[in-house]
């Protein structure tokens, strides 16, 4: 179709939504937008994928964002787990020696331990993942280099408000110079001692006849484009904080010592010598975080030409001494400066975003920054896709802002905590008080833990998540709750196991048509879908039994939530999946038992026999225990409303069709016929 | 190097190995040869690789075969996995009715449960680790034509005594016909019902011109081409055995029904109409194994043109009564009639070999025959590669037949009984003696279910299996027993629940420096090492440690067995692999604390951190108790010396370095520098 203007709106210049970055941030964005259909661009400035160094650390919450997408199975199987924290401080003779041993994972927060990967693989598994599900294709050496905001078309969410000139590079452009002489990576490039290339990027490239240069309009943007985002630049946002003076060295080897643990995560604190950070890797390699200096006060730039492997080197050897440690193979390495900070705004009128590193920077050894710039898209992805497509009311994108920015403000927190009690000298004895504590250290490592599985995060009460309070003070001061009128609260005592806002643990249950256990998470593909998660108790109780029977037939009545917000001409389970885990035994009923509507027919494949669970006893993998872990009682039950990112909207009774009406109500829209896209 | 007749060593037209047929068994020898760098053609005459039906049953023991080679993980995410059987009989009123559940693999036999994958999937995901290990290409739409033996150069392991002609085929000639006019995929061209296309299509093919001709020399040729072998026949040798008079129809479709168990296996047996089996699959799939009739007695050809789907469903629907059956799509069809068959010989003079349904044929319901064939050329591929390394004698190739034909005719006796109980009309009452008796049927499957698990193959004693008893009588009738001066004998009470000629059974170790828990089985990778598994038993008891040290002194000396048959200029673990598991406290000892052979040194990655584990209690996933279920006594210790394919060879003292060195040198050959290949 071609418009007025002579436009072809259904070619590459208009898109819903363009991405600047093609990191971690921007390719799980990007890979949202694959699984559901949307038109999407996504570019980077760099020519070339990383092959080396960079970011390593995934959390547990972060393997089961992506085993939702089909590929959290391909890291698991290269990654090196990461088991044991062990401790390491001075004796009373100043010697460092092992104080103590720490579980890397808390036990129980998930069914994935921490792993590390690093940055390119996890990009390379995206790229394979978006590959297979359009035909969006990453464009590298792009950059975008004019931005105009028509704030007249904000409010319209069909129209296109964005306009962005992109410049292609031509190779040389796009390619990162490395420290001369050196035969290894070096990530200095990207580091924050290391000056700001994009300006000098886009001059160059207007100057450059080569350079390609087009117009794109866009419905969103999204800016995934790091530290120095040029996305938040044109936005006028900010970065709010300051950095440290602690300068640190990494440096990825294949490690050749004696001392004993270095396929451990270490932190040795030596007397004197400063701190390392030992996190072995995967393919042998061992990555080793060390504190180089506390020097040039006042924030005053380093001489990075001063900063070689060798001196790193040095400096680790003096932490470790008296074992050794040496390498022949050293993989990449890099220098940085500490600083943490939060933007200011996270968007502008929802149409434009900021995630990652372009809103949160922090110190990389807590192995967070990968995983929580994935986790900002992750949130955002499916709020855009569902408005993209008409489904949500708008609002749902204020939410964004109001969950990601309130956890970039824990982050940093905890961040700045860890960092300092890392960067620290160890004190001498209780008297020194300029010293940190290792009993402190110790402490602060371990609730860290949690903090770092990713598994903690709780989402404050908004129009998506149904709970108690003030919806401006759980989240980052923006109002995102529901009219006082529509508002739906959960009944938290139905499930004492699990907590509105947060993501939902996982057991196994065992599929009602064939008996193979499943970890629930598994069922939760990250597809768009909003899930009802019925648990009807036991269902040889007749009561029990009854009342699922009554819910459905109003779920599948003319006029139910589920019809009026599936597009007519859909799946009925396309906009809101019914799952069903009742309890009892598996034997004692067949699924056919149940109401249509927990199985649906479909007129050439039969009944859906891939939507009822229960919770009992299987032949080779133990008992999942769903009902007691949740807390939920067998002779009552409970209903629980899972958004498309698995974090928990509501909590009701078994068959509170009404109050699973008010909530849907609060933000979605009544359908036509599918043809919005 | 070009020889005196012109003849080019390095090019095409000399190899290794030339594996005729790229099935299952085929791709699995294929692999193989990858893995080792061993020059290897592979031809099949047909076209096309299989998109459809075939094939799918996978046992454990096919698991933890494909898992050894780092594609197990693909068939496990993509298979169905098959937890419960069902089995259903005519009630009094002769209405079906479900009279027993049985568990599908019975619990803990392995870490895998039995699963459903089509056999293309299986047949890609070894063309794919086939390219990743090899310039390796399956050769399609090519096959032999003539077949010459020079028995004179038969005893010469460096010699190419085999001469084959290969044909390429036109891209139609080498496309099998399907029934006329059908939409759906059958599989009768491949079907016993139909002709042999073999003769017709090398004629066709000589006629043709366009068909490219060439000679190939090979050391050893491997017939993996199916029930009607082109190379058996070139060998004349025979299938031995009896076809049966029952037909059977298989249907693969989506079904729509209110049959309750559609996705268990279930045997139906109805009362007159004969029996089905269901399979369910992958993709909404379900196989249906039916009874057609039992006529054509003597043995004619059924006419297959009056089979067809419709026919087929019909069966089952009668047999089904009174739910219903019918299906909107059908993926793919055949019908056969079933035989079981054995060859007299696996092998002329151990250079030309055949495998799979060349040497075994029987009926498909047990879902066995994808594995035996694979495992056949599992067993064979590491002899060959073994061979032709020069590492080991030509004598252990006869172990191929006596182990193998030995298993084929067990998988006969198998099938004939579990057949005729599957195919019987049921007892009406106990004086019914034409019927079967449910009960015996039931009996029938839980034992079936320990051999169709595939983990009971116990190989008989042979230079390579040191246990005590007449190696003719516990294989196939060959003679494969070491000389008697030279055999050692296992001491099975050192770890009594090991049975030496067994795959050994996997548990849980940690690893002793990073913590991590991984199954014995991962580590005993397909890579044609042989692993001397060393249980010290707990390192704290100071004459176990002072015997291991002992063990390690001896294992580094000059002339020890490791030194002696390893390459020299390899690394000193490429031939015989030493993984220590000790039991006891992991944190009281510390991995450098053993002797440096149980992880060796590298000069440029410094110490090998993944030979040394341990029997402890892991973080998340529990103790793997493995000295307490191998019955190994922790203030003893034992050795375990384990075959490239993890069957179990040798159990004894932890320390008895002179049985391991007897063992090896029965059969292994000294080397000089590395320079055979």
């Amino acid at each position: 179709m071609t418009n007025s203007t002579g436009t072809n709106r259904q070619s590459k210049d208009h898109v819903d939504v363009l991405i600047v970055g093609a990191g971690p941030a921007g390719m799980m964005l990007a890979n949202w937008m694959s699984r559901c259909g949307i038109k999407t661009r996504i570019v980077d400035k760099r020519g070339t994928k990383i092959l080396n160094g960079q970011a390593d650390g995934l959390q547990c919450r972060t393997l089961e964002i992506l085993d939702s997408f089909d590929i959290g199975h391909r890291v698991w199987r290269e990654a090196n787990h990461m088991i044991e924290i062990c401790l390491w401080n001075p004796d009373e003779n100043g010697r460092i020696r092992r104080s103590n041993r720490i579980a890397d994972t808390i036990p129980g927060v998930s069914r994935f331990t921490q792993v590390v990967l690093h940055q390119g693989r996890i990009e390379r598994f995206f790229i394979d993942s978006i590959r297979e599900h359009s035909d969006i294709e990453v464009e590298r050496g792009v950059l975008p280099s004019s931005f105009d905001f028509d704030k007249s078309k904000a409010a319209d969410f069909n129209d296109y408000p964005i306009t962005v000139a992109l410049q292609t590079l031509s190779e040389e452009e796009a390619t990162p110079q490395q420290q001369n002489g050196s035969a290894t990576r070096d990530g200095l490039f990207r580091s924050n001692l290391a000056a700001d290339d994009t300006e000098d990027l886009i001059k160059a490239s207007k100057r450059n006849n080569a350079g390609h240069s087009e117009v794109v309009k866009a419905k969103f943007m999204v800016g995934c484009d790091g530290a120095r985002s040029w996305v938040r630049k044109q936005l006028g946002f900010n970065l709010i904080g300051d950095s440290t003076d602690y300068i640190w060295g990494v440096l990825d080897i294949i490690p050749i010592t004696n001392f004993p643990d270095i396929r451990m995560r270490c932190a040795i604190h030596s007397a004197d010598h400063g701190s390392v950070m030992v996190i072995p890797r995967e393919n042998k390699l061992v990555r080793l975080y060390i504190q180089l200096q506390s020097t040039t006060h006042g924030g005053g730039k380093v001489d990075r030409s001063k900063i070689t492997p060798e001196i790193i080197l040095q400096s680790a050897q003096r932490i470790i001494a008296p074992y050794n440690l040496t390498y022949e193979y050293c993989d990449w390495w890099t220098a940085y400066q500490i600083g943490q900070r939060v933007g200011d705004k996270f968007s502008l009128d929802e149409r434009v975003f900021l995630a990652g590193d372009a809103v949160h920077t922090h110190s990389p050894k807590a192995g967070q920054g990968m995983n929580v710039s994935m986790q900002d898209t992750y949130n955002l992805g499916w709020k855009i896709i569902s408005v993209a497509k008409g489904l949500c009311d708008p609002r749902v994108l204020k939410t964004y802002q109001s969950e990601r920015r309130r956890i970039a403000q824990d982050l940093i927190d905890f961040d700045y905590r860890f960092s300092r009690l890392f960067s620290g000298r160890p004190a001498k004895d209780v008297m020194d008080e300029e010293g940190i504590s290792m009993e402190e250290f110790k402490d602060a490592f371990e609730k860290g833990n949690m903090f770092a599985s990713g598994t903690a995060v709780n989402y404050g009460a908004s129009l998506i998540v149904a709970k108690e309070g003030s919806a401006v003070e759980q989240g980052d001061g923006t109002d995102v709750a529901s009219a006082e009128k529509n508002r739906v609260i959960s009944r938290n005592h139905l499930a004492t196991g699990l907590n509105v806002g947060m993501r939902i643990p996982s057991c196994k249950v065992l599929s009602q048509a064939d008996a193979r256990p499943w970890h629930l998470q598994e069922l939760l593909k990250s597809d768009g879908r909003w899930r009802l998660v019925v648990f009807p108790g036991d269902l040889q109780n007749r009561n029990n039994f009854n009342r699922i029977v009554k819910l459905g037939e109003r779920l599948v009545s003319k006029n139910s939530f589920i019809t009026r917000f599936t597009p007519i001409g859909q799946e009925i389970d396309s906009v809101i999946e019914i799952l069903t885990v009742h309890s009892g035994s598996r034997i004692k009923i067949d699924l056919l038992d149940l109401p249509d509507i927990f199985h649906p027919f479909h007129k050439t494949q039969g009944w859906d026999y891939w939507k009822v669970f229960v919770d009992d006893e299987s032949y080779h993998e133990g008992h999942g225990q769903i009902y007691q872990n949740y807390g939920i009682d067998p002779q009552r039950g409970a209903s629980v409303i899972l958004r498309p990112d698995q974090y928990i909207s509501w909590v009701g009774e078994a068959d509170d069709y009404d109050d699973m009406e008010q909530f849907f109500a609060a933000f979605m829209k009544p359908q036509g016929p599918a043809s919005h896209l």
